[in-house]
């Protein structure tokens, strides 16, 4: 191996991770953003980035299968013990974030993805939800006068709900954490009748 | 004005209703559903249903507005004073109901209807709701801690959210008018912090 070498694969790898960071930022906002856009912002020539991905569909799949494993990192590194309403607003604030900044991606990479990829995309997040209200319930903290399932739709509406919200411009990116997190609280919570 | 004649121009009036209400409660569930199952049910030929209807287009858009007359009818006719939560509770059932039942006909009738129409379609509803959350917080009983648009947000979010939930079959269509009531005021009212 010689130097000349081990400089050029030490570049090569500099150059993808600045591709994959800059498609990946690119497609959250706007899914049909071109190849030249992502080359640019990335700061590399056309050139290089296909020869590193050979094409569109290419690179979308690599971003994808990078936002996929970030996001099981995210959720992984949750801490979902203690007050199950603590750890509920912990869980909806690295929801609501994979949520608004990669639901766009993971729907334009969707024909990409095999179908174990797209299940653990969809089911990965909702398990831990589950798991996490079904404490609630058992603990007391979150009311029982409600399906179970309910109450998983409930979340997963208030979610998208407000990612339109955001991306319509009704509601400031900043704010939408804590809107989300109070109005899923305010709606699980045990009430006098509950 | 011969009696044969009154007879006949009575007979088209029930043919027609009976067709108006088969067509209605058909495309609820199947927008997709024939002018013959529409005939069968009404218990009419075809050639009668055709003679009221010259084609499918023109008979999806009568059954169009008279949903939306007859939602506007059901709207009117909600109680929308006294204590700002009962009065959700009564617009909000009267909503899901329109919503339930009639989304899927406005849906496929979108291409027939006129821009106001749609427009009443979708801010009439809306209206209300805003002035009766604004009523609510201006009294006390709704938070005040969130903007009023997110709160309308979180309104259709779960309205739209268990009209999908009935239609997987997630949750039994009988049940959803107090789900949906129950979550919702729960979202609105006033906690310690609010």
């Amino acid at each position: 191996m010689t130097i000349d070498g081990t400089a050029r694969r030490a570049d090569a790898r500099r150059n993808v991770e600045s591709i994959l960071e800059a498609a990946t930022a690119l497609l959250a906002t706007d899914p049909a953003v071109s190849v030249n856009e992502i080359a640019r912002a990335a700061g590399v020539g056309r050139v290089t980035l296909y020869g590193h991905f050979p094409s569109r569909a290419a690179l979308v799949e690599a971003v994808s299968r990078r936002v996929i494993a970030s996001t099981d990192q995210a959720l992984d590194a949750v801490d979902l013990d203690g007050d199950a309403r603590e750890a509920m607003a912990r869980l909806l604030a690295a929801t609501w974030q994979l949520t608004y900044r990669f639901g766009a991606i993971v729907v334009a990479a969707s024909d990409a993805l095999t179908p174990e990829e797209m299940r653990r995309v969809h089911e990965e997040p909702a398990r831990r939800m589950r798991a996490l209200v079904e404490r609630g319930r058992d603990e007391g903290v979150f009311r029982r006068d409600m399906p179970l399932s309910w109450q998983l739709t409930t979340v997963q509406a208030v979610l998208h709900g407000a990612s339109a919200a955001v991306h319509r411009g009704d509601v400031p990116a900043d704010d939408a954490t804590r809107l989300v997190t109070d109005t899923v609280l305010a709606a699980l919570a045990v009430t006098s009748s509950g």
